[in-house]
């Protein structure tokens, strides 16, 4: 039977499975989810087993588990590490999804779920796709690995040790990842690049107290006050990062690069409208697809600080505190951009305010040659189930082990795709698009076959 | 026998009395705490009756309940209204209580509780005081009037037409509040003036969802990067506030005033030093007493928005808060500043981000002139129990109620303080020192007899 016949039968029990993996609240960032974690572990260990994959094993690290199995029995033909992740995102602000996050629900043909684009239901895709061939065929074209992780969302803390421990154990000719998405519905792309990422916490602690505004109103420090000035200090008018020495590294847009940015005929103002913004906003100078792809951008993820309840309270806090996460692009170093930001902030802080800062994350950013093979491989596979054939982006996002993965295993890393950039992951109301879960199974089969 | 053994002898009694008043969470910016304010409303009334006060009321306004009483059996003699409120302020952040606020707790001999200050404890010294004389002496001095309310901390909304409606119940020779501090240990003062206060709540919008800070990341507007710009613009570099026009109304500071705040001979060192802070910050040019007495202020009272959980979010937040009141000073209106702040910020909010104010309480500035018989009569009677004249100074807060006061019943008002400067009103550990408990007690009972 034809494979669309295969998962058109299948398509509700594998929807059913989907939805239980979904439930699962495996939420990364968040120590009370450390069971959901594990248990999203379990969870897709069994669906390994249960698809026909080998040596199924659950790794225990520092942090949240590892998954690895396999499938070794073509020989003389290329083996593909298919890598995915099973934690997600926290889920606040929780008042604004329509339905429960982790009670995965279908409208409009998209199933709306915390993790159900980002990364469990593209994940699922592959699993399903190896399944697939095996009961059609008996066999897999090619030798097949998974490596499944449950850090991705607070980056990978352990993954870079345990790929360096087991070199061997998980090489390949390439590796194989879909956690990004197409450029629009029918549009596939391929992504080339990645943007790096850091991240840091900052706190500014003023007087041992809150104060009452009244008795010391204008006389004392106000911790919000100095914080929203260093913070606003991190930008110019233009919108660009004010942080000395920032753009060292960044390439510069040669006019080649911005005709292929140009090829996707981004509507910019379609965006806009879709979000319900009056206008867009960046980096003056970049269009979108420029600034999300090429550019390295300074974001506030969250500040807070003093009095958030009902009413009013007249009172100096004092502390307040800010997450801001950097994106990185071509040679910028994670390390030296937050030593650069750390002197920025310390240079400008207010006097009589306390600054502490907490680095966090570290990730360099990732390219490949849009020539390697196993990119066109994908880009056919994508041509035959999509009927067009994909373009080959630069993606904002940050998926830090792809850097990692393609500098040990040394090998290309093709990253397919198969959600939509409307999806809201990483915010309320995350989504799938059902129409890219049915191709999703297809061009991964297609994939197989081909390469 | 003397009013002091009288004292000593019921203080067990009164504190166990006024424990169980602070043990009452009467939070009136809160909804969820109505019945406690009810409650402590009636506990006052209560506690009224068994002092001997007559026509005790509990009046029911749009808001909270306003209590009156009156003991008016001294004819020939001038009439004292009381004023003082049952209302506290929130308590968050709880965490950063040594006990619970509503769990009152005696420690180096402060009472620590929320409302211990501000104003419960100083409201139970006016009613304790003519309970004494009346049990000791069996008649008052004085014609004496309560006027009790229950939204003080959330700007007295019911009370002004309360007081134009009862006009003539509540006619007096002199209103007598005790809300304020005394300058330091053993350093009586008098308020001669109160700054007036305004507040706003500012929120930013921008997309319709959080978005993903790698897919969008330097390419569409940060509610947050909105927000601070625009909350830092607000103050220029030396600290003033730079919204056009502000400074309007602010009486400039003559050489004679500036001695009467020197007199104060006030320890900017020793404050900052008892608040942990490197230095003390406000407007260039003026002292702590000048910036917190007689010069206007613009705070940051809470900011919130985004991610503030465990971990990273990498997310681009859709909206972003902030609380800000003024304290105002002279003649400065406060639907005048509110109107140019308003301006100010419309002006500067950034391309895509979509503003919306809540314009809050307003209240105007008060003065009263230090030479009025009975803030004479008040300084004599704070000699005779602390032993040194209270020195008349302008207090930093607000009280909107006593520029009502005084303009609709055409009565002095006397603000005869018994907290202390660092009490933590309006913050975690408020607490009240007993030794001005004590004295507090004395004071007015001789305030009552002399005047």
């Amino acid at each position: 039977m034809s494979y669309e016949t295969y998962f058109q039968n299948l398509r509700e029990q594998h929807l059913d499975e989907l939805k239980e993996l979904l439930s699962i609240p495996s939420i990364s960032a968040l120590s009370e989810h450390k069971g959901d974690v594990n248990k999203a572990a379990e969870w897709i260990a069994n669906l390994l087993k249960k698809a026909g994959l080998e040596n199924v094993e659950v790794h225990q690290t520092n942090g949240h588990p590892i998954i690895t199995a396999d499938h070794l029995h073509a020989p003389g033909k290329p083996t593909i590490l298919v890598y995915g992740h099973y934690d997600v995102q926290p889920v606040d602000p929780l008042h604004l999804w329509t339905t429960p996050p982790f009670e995965p629900d279908i409208r409009d043909g998209k199933l709306y779920a915390r993790g159900a684009t980002d990364d469990k239901g593209q994940l699922f895709l592959h699993i399903k796709a190896v399944e697939a061939i095996l009961k059609q065929e008996g066999k897999l074209p090619v030798n097949i690995k998974f490596c499944i992780e449950g850090e991705e969302e607070i980056s990978s803390p352990n993954l870079p040790p345990f790929l360096d421990a087991n070199r061997d154990k998980l090489a390949a000719d390439a590796v194989l990842i879909s956690d990004t998405a197409l450029l629009e519905p029918g549009k596939p792309a391929i992504s080339t690049g990645l943007r790096g990422l850091c991240s840091l916490e900052v706190s500014i602690n003023t007087a041992n107290t809150d104060l009452h505004s009244g008795t010391f109103g204008g006389g004392v420090p106000n911790a919000l006050h100095a914080l929203v000035d260093l913070l606003a200090s991190l930008h110019d008018k233009d919108g660009r990062v004010a942080v000395e020495g920032f753009y060292e590294g960044v390439p510069q847009l040669s006019p080649m690069m911005r005709e292929e940015f140009a090829k996707q005929k981004f509507d910019e103002k379609k965006l806009a409208e879709s979000l319900e913004l009056d206008t867009l906003y960046g980096e003056a100078g970049y269009s979108f697809v420029e600034r999300t792809g090429a550019r390295p951008t300074l974001e506030l993820n969250g500040v807070w600080g003093g009095f958030q309840g009902e009413g009013t309270k007249t009172v100096i806090p004092k502390e307040a505190h800010a997450k801001i996460t950097c994106r990185l692009v071509g040679d910028q170093d994670p390390e030296d951009i937050l030593a650069k930001i750390n002197r920025h902030l310390r240079k400008y802080v207010q006097p009589g305010a306390k600054l502490t800062i907490i680095d966090g994350e570290k990730a360099r950013a990732f390219n490949i040659d849009p020539s390697e093979r196993v990119l066109q491989v994908a880009a056919d596979a994508y041509e035959q189930v999509y009927g067009t054939r994909a373009l080959f982006t630069k993606d904002g996002g940050s998926i830090p082990i792809v850097e990692t993965f393609s500098r040990v295993l040394e090998a290309p890393v093709v990253m397919m795709g198969f959600g939509l950039p409307d999806e809201n992951l990483h915010a309320p109301n995350e989504h799938f698009n059902l129409e890219n879960f049915d191709k999703g199974l297809l061009t991964i089969v297609e994939f197989l076959k081909r390469v």
